[in-house]
């Protein structure tokens, strides 16, 4: 199965990023599919048009965060969107065919323009990211794309796209199907929805000392105010990040038993999320070490992988200006 | 300077082309301008989406009309748009930068929606359609750009997308100026606006022969409705066909005296008309049978052209990519 998937360059990697994406990008490969992962960086010019300056640095980190995690050059294809013209080209014809009042009835749309409303996102750049993201996905004629929940309808207007243009000119696109990750969104170290203006975000690259003071700084469940007071799991983040850190099943009873019944205290319990999350995050933190021995490395693997997409990307591109009959 | 004009291929070059645009374009280039004219073909998709079957063939035809009508490629790059992949990467690139509302207060927006009520003009790639011109215009950094008077308020838009570039990123564009042909927009042989489904156009290939059923039938000032009426030229088609082509000063004042007195037929006026159309059409023909002689050179023009095109637009993009810091 082709599988496609992207993340935009905005900021350093969190272990948010691990657990909702990069594990499941990981399993994906490892499961033998043809991988496709690239950094959106014309995608962060959506949100971040106003301020370019750490664009390369963070497009470059994002890259050597997946090699860190996993992602491996040599079974997936690691590319740069912007070193791929033919998408900006593919999103063009697209627009051509998808209407403006669709894309205004895009949930996201009218979401993330409340929620950044401190920033100007009344672009035509953002209006028609949904028509760049199908271009992203169909131009590899990918077939699986992991998502999150909140980009299930992205996928469903793509296949729309896909569905419209094999109409109207020619049968080039198949109809990808979106691939939801199991794990349930990680909230921020203080239980709330994670965001870097809140400073609860845990980057993956922190220290293990730094990872211990968060970790046994974070909040737990508000009504466990005592150590003798019994707490709700549910009601806690701690819990949340066990599930996210494979905790085993006779560990995940001893919390449940020893929290509820105060049998526990909340530090025993962060200390066992301490040692799993560490039993996850140590070899990711040898791989980042391992890739900074050589200075060249991330750069050489973009210009590999782009170069593959590149020409995957060129081969849909002659099937489709031949059925729209393109001169060029 | 630097001149770049285009035109879209949605179908057969007409007279109105000829006096409203080629004939300045000729005049651009004969001043020893660097000129770049170009087959808009991404453009034709925004009305055009629906029917692509002639979409190749009126490129081709497009660029054989600019050739016969004195376009020369020796001084002039003649090139096709979809040749030219980093327009449509531009395109996206100032997408970020324009807002959604002032692409809908773009005049033409809703004019042309109103005019082609019976289509379906939605779609975004119409919203977007003055972005890319934008994106056309600035991409070879021209200063002059020959336009209709409909055309104006895109220029406008395009200096402002350039001024706000340059703003947010880097000093990379000059603002580019219109250049308004003198010529009236001629109307069709009926006196109404021209128009293919009013059958009022004149091809530029029209025969001597259709050409001359076509003129003697031509509708003239409908208040001269016998020989012995005296006529008004400002009413009459025939007239307004005259300034376009070339009647001297002598002509001109026999068929204002003769048409006023009514000492001359409406006939008379239309011999002279012929007269001059053909001076001005007959080398035009005879260069459109020289072009056809080859039946390579048309596409050799374009690809010749379209290399040279595609060389400028490069450059200005690593300047772009520069200056947004994108790693491509």
């Amino acid at each position: 199965m082709r599988i496609l998937s992207g993340m935009r360059p905005t900021g350093k990697l969190h272990i948010g990023h691990l657990v909702g994406a990069l594990e499941n990008w990981v399993k994906l490969q490892e499961e033998g599919n043809e991988c496709f992962y690239f950094v959106a960086d014309w995608h962060a010019l959506t949100t971040h048009y106003d301020d370019v300056s750490k664009l390369k640095e963070y497009t470059r980190d994002l890259v050597r965060g997946f090699l860190a995690c996993g992602i491996d050059p040599e079974k997936s294809v690691i590319f740069v969107q912007s070193g791929v013209k033919e998408h900006a080209e593919l999103a063009l014809l697209f627009s051509m065919i998808v209407s403006v009042s669709r894309l205004e009835r895009v949930p996201t749309y009218k979401e993330i323009k409340s929620e950044l409303n401190y920033k100007d996102l009344s672009t035509a750049g953002f209006l028609i990211y949904p028509v760049l993201q199908a271009a992203d996905i169909l131009i590899y004629k990918a077939e699986g794309v992991p998502v999150g929940e909140d980009q299930v309808y992205h996928i469903e207007l793509t296949r729309e796209i896909a569905r419209r243009f094999n109409y109207l000119y020619d049968e080039v696109f198949p109809e990808p199907e979106a691939i939801l990750s199991r794990v349930p969104k990680l909230p921020g170290t203080d239980g709330r929805k994670m965001s870097k203006s809140y400073g609860n975000i845990i980057n993956l690259e922190i220290s293990e000392k730094e990872l211990e003071q968060t970790i046994l700084r974070m909040m737990t469940d508000p009504a466990r105010v005592r150590r003798s007071d019994p707490g709700n799991p549910e009601n806690c983040p701690v819990w949340k990040y066990h599930q996210a850190f494979d905790i085993s099943e006779e560990e995940s009873k001893w919390v449940w038993e020893g929290c509820t019944t105060a049998s526990i205290g909340c530090v025993d319990c962060k200390k066992l999320l301490l040692k799993n999350m560490k039993r996850k995050l140590a070899p990711i933190w040898e791989n980042f070490r391992k890739i900074d021995e050589d200075p060249h490395y991330v750069d050489d693997v973009i210009m590999e992988g782009t170069k593959k997409a590149r020409e995957v990307a060129a081969k849909t591109m002659e099937e489709v200006r031949r059925a729209m009959n393109l001169m060029f």
